[in-house]
């Protein structure tokens, strides 16, 4: 940045003479630093992946928790400050129970999406706070049929066929843009979810440790894999895999 | 910008010397770096065209919405950051429903249009808040006839034959001045714009996704067009299109 | 500037040393940079007078609408930040109309131009927002006559026999100051409007667009001349007319 | 002002080492700067003088109002910012009618000069507005005898036997002082205050346009006296008038 | 001030490292170039001296206030900006009369200057106002006796035999450190107020204007001296009058 | 930190550059400054421990609490600044006693633990406030079992088997990383922490003021251990404890 | 300090990089510059003593109190900012009246000690105020036995055996350590309290005023000495008592 530039990315209601709100690119940087996180469509569903990123091994593994359900029907995933991830799938529930209740039937995806963005671009406008540090792939199989979404900290909304967001993004996206095909199956989907972020991961010398979560297209219904059954498919994915010990540890986010 | 006049332009409370407000000028500057997009009236009815901008293929090319239904007989394209415009067409449409409810008739697009640009006047006025990043074209046939409005980030509301805002704006009004006639049918009126839209983009080696909409001056009914009925167009507009894959790809709006 | 004045220009909560409030006088330059207006009175009624600043050809001309009616008996016309303006005619709709409901009779001008003055005084005092960047003048009969008030930046009021305010004030106010006479015609009183305006526009090669609007004595009724009348003034102010095409084009305001 | 010195005068809610309020020193030069205007005590009643700057003569002189009627038998002058000191006017007027309201009698003048004062030095001790930078005199009759104040951008109030703020005070006050006596008629008392105007413009080369207002110490009414009344004090005072052509011409206030 | 300590003197809500509130200290300058006033307890009562600082012969030197009774049994003199002082007063008042309608007795004393302590206190703790400039010596007699208190803009409470605060502080509290004896009585207390008025003001070449007020231990009753009882006591004190047309002229306070 | 990065980490509602919010950072440092802490869990129960930092032996020892009851099956430990851990346990035990009175049932941790954090995190993100400079360590067994969660000034949560945070969590994270095991009886848990804060202190010559806190696994109750079992588990860890005279003294929190 | 550390100790809502609050720290600073005050537990009670400070012989000695009752069985001392210490102790007593009020018993000391540290820590944390430059004794006999709390501007809470505070805290704390007994009779530490208080200042050349309050331990009642009990310990302290005359006076607080 030139020194003239300096000044104008103090505040989110400030536009630099070039028409940018720099806090919000700062924060979108706060993505690009989180945890690698994917999400593919398939014949038979959506599965959501992420690497957990466990610093120590005295954490519980399992608390570590990345993908989220948000209702039965809808499962969700964040990249980005792990707080401020939090905060929107807290809001992104409480949007699904008010529907539950309001109108006695599960909520729309793409109006759930809408509703988070548009949380998420009024912190951009008014003063007082920041914006959000976090980004959400939202996935869900509504009356609709399979959306999977990604919330921007601009308060963009964007709705893709596969999509990764974090740390590796650009590496994840050219593999899928290049190995990606809508009719996958879903085992084929998370086989090459598996192999793109470990991947990614590669070059730092980085062990993802794989959290997964899938919604079935017939059934509607969001669970995570379990352990043994993540287990499966990095077997399938035939994954070289380092050892442990001597694998590099990522770094704690905030 | 010289020395003396920095720090003028760090609130939208704050006029610089020779009567400007900065900040304004800097929404307006991210409406020049948007999506470039067009309204035209012709005998049968105003059509709007916009360049979608898809990143990647891995998009859901039809979820990138840019133009949007407002009511019935209105429609409208945005430009500049994409929340900002997400979050006015929201309004506009919230206006149009409280005509309904309140006068048991459509709203007039001349006060929606103003009551929308009241609105953005305010937010370059009271401080908290920045102004909005975005303009709208909002188009639409009612009892006073054809309508085709230009709002802008300072509150300002201009009326148009023909308008294009956006990254290229200046390249398209300048073909409209010399082709754009008031007497086109909606065809020739869809072409012009669509051989605009190529031609702008033709220099940074781009090439547009194409969406449209239609206003019918018989019906007042918006409609979006499909896929299949643009791809007529743009073969009507006899465009020599280049190969899709070496076209430069835009970058991600906000 | 010298440095040392530097910094009291930065809210209209802050005096220099020497007793002045900085944002007000850029507020003021505004309207020293906005549309020339003007207004006369004379034996027959007010005339007020605007050149419409067209950019483009493809604008709606008669959308450009700088004289605005308030009420039966009174009309006004403002300069500088055209948003600002809008604001300002609006706050005078609405106290006219409660007038009416209040009273059941027509405001008094006086009553309603230091209404709007006290208002726009307010956001010279207060924090938190900025100036009204705009000016109006506001012209009208009642039971005391004929009046035609100025209203500015800084909550001043003045009142005048004839004046002009805007881009080229000081060329407008020398030929009035000249060439004005209390016991004109309404006629006479418009044709010299006109001639000021076509004179103070021919330094910078620029051609006005003119509109006119009138408060007859009699009637104490505002009405917009057509264009067609407007032509004819402009026809007897026998100008010269240089070629539409070649005169240069006015900037549009924000 | 030294280094050392500078931003102690950014906020009224800031002392300065030397425990001044800067701000509240810069509303008082407003005042400096402004109209010169006078309030002389005589036997029969007070005189209150004012010079009302016609920068042009396309002004409507009569409108341009400098001496204010509070009550039947309160008048006022302001000096300073125009708009300021007309807020301060309306204050006094509300004051004045809430204790007819209230107890069914005439407001105290003593009384009313202070409740204007006290809220004069509120806006010196609370942020978020700034000084109001206007003084006013406030001349009346009352049950107490014939009493005139001047308050202070500060909040301070003080009674005069005779006093002049504005552009020349400090011209007018010597010549009071050595001119002045208390046993005065009310025309001496005029005469005097009309030639000290003059003569404190001489230097300027400027002619005052004076308006007069007086309170009756028996009938207790002020009135404003007519132009012509006028005319017959400034011939009584036998002052040698220069050609008002060619008399410089003040610049308007704000 | 070091360059180091610049900038801790802004705000009242800020600490210096040394722990000082410098925007109190400022506020205590502005009562130490305030008017030099003086406390007094004797064997017969409490006497309150101050020099009255007339400016200008022109002013009503009797309007000019600085001793101001707050109940019957209390008086108070002010030092330091004149409207702050005015609003204390104000405030003691208030208390008082709220003391007489809740408790149906006269309000203690020191109950009295606490409550006026803890005012000022908050003051300068919260933000969005600034400390009080200006201090209050407060005199009475209850049923504890006489008391005479000296309020601080930083809220602490003193309580003295004799008192002095303002311009000449130093000077009046030396001689009173020397001369002072409790056992005296009244006429002896205010013959030595005056005779330190006088010596204090002396090196400047100026004269006071000495207003007096005591309160009697027995009446418990407050009363301000006539002119002329001031001047018997003057000449009690057998002062060595300067001509007071050449004595220096004390500035005006704020 | 760069000249370059100076200026983002004033305030909470500031990203820097590279996405991260300094303010949370520092917050983060007050902990990493704090009194070390420590959990483990165990075959039949979690421990808690904490070094105390008596700075004085005139100190009231058993009154410097830092391992608090929360509810009867939950105990939590702060470390970083001592009155913000003492605000946090008091809104950890609000919570619990809400949850009381609402479900009559305890409160599960997993909840407790999101509850405070939520919390956390909102004052990363609203401006007028700042982070919280304490992190607990939450200790309970429930019906989902044991369970101990770190709450970070981020507003992140974390849960482990055993964890350490404060002055030596590096040194005592490696310890227990290499010798503490899931199925340690709780004795040896406790001797494990004892060892490993002794261990962490030697560097700096100091020797730890021990208390500690367990939650049985059978009872579900938390209780703090006394002095006299304090010391049996110290001499079951065997340690070659150095003169207290001439260990070194820690400096006082604040 | 660095200059990299400049800016960061301008509000109590801003971390440093250190994780510290600075104004918290100059708060502190207020308090080591305050009155030496000291609290003594003994086996027949609780002794609070400190330096009253008398700057002039004219001040009503037995007004400077620096030794508040609280309750019957609660005394309180303060050293710091007058006016802040003087409102903590208005805080504690409505505490403890709300105590009486709504369990019909006296507060307990610990709990008294409590709130007003969370009162205190708030104003750490929250923007809009500044921290209380003040820290207070609170000592007392209750069901629990003696308390001797020492409360500080960050919130934070200490309970002694001994403890003093204040400008001359260390040379105190260390006399305390090498001579304080637990099993002490009242009029030994009162003693110890006394020479403590004559030896800190004796190196400025200053001489103590002292003031003692006692709790005792069967009566559970707060009472302070009278000034011939005070002489009678200062003679039982053998201290060489300098002549008065010419001792220095130590500066007024505020």
């Amino acid at each position: 940045m030139t020194p003239q530039m300096m000044g104008y990315d103090r505040a989110i209601t400030v536009f630099s003479p070039d028409g940018r709100l720099f806090q919000v690119h700062y924060a979108q940087e706060a993505v690009r630093r989180g945890a690698t996180v994917m999400g593919l469509k398939s014949k038979d569903g959506i599965a959501l992946l992420v690497d957990k990123r466990i610093s120590t091994k005295l954490l519980e593994a399992e608390s570590i928790e990345k993908i989220f359900k948000i209702d039965d029907h809808i499962g969700a995933v964040a990249s980005g400050l792990v707080a401020d991830g939090r905060a929107l799938v807290d809001r992104a529930r409480v949007e699904a129970q008010i529907n539950h209740i309001t109108y006695d039937e599960p909520i729309s995806i793409g109006i759930l999406a809408k509703k988070i963005s548009d949380h998420i671009q009024q912190l951009t406008q008014y003063g007082g706070m920041r914006p959000y540090g976090s980004a959400l792939l939202i996935a869900g199989v509504d009356e609709t049929g399979q959306r999977l979404f990604e919330t921007d900290p601009s308060g963009a909304l964007y709705e893709y066929k596969a999509v990764s967001i974090g740390a590796n993004r650009n590496t994840v996206m050219e593999m899928l843009e290049s190995q990606y095909r809508t009719d996958m199956s879903l085992e084929e989907a998370i086989v090459l979810g598996i192999k793109a972020l470990y991947k990614s991961m590669e070059a730092k010398g980085e062990v993802p440790t794989i959290e997964i979560g899938v919604i079935d297209v017939e059934t509607r219904k969001f669970r995570k894999l379990s352990e043994s059954e993540v287990k499966d498919y990095i077997s399938k994915a035939d994954i070289k895999k380092p050892d442990a010990e001597s694998a590099a540890r990522p770094e704690r986010e905030e």
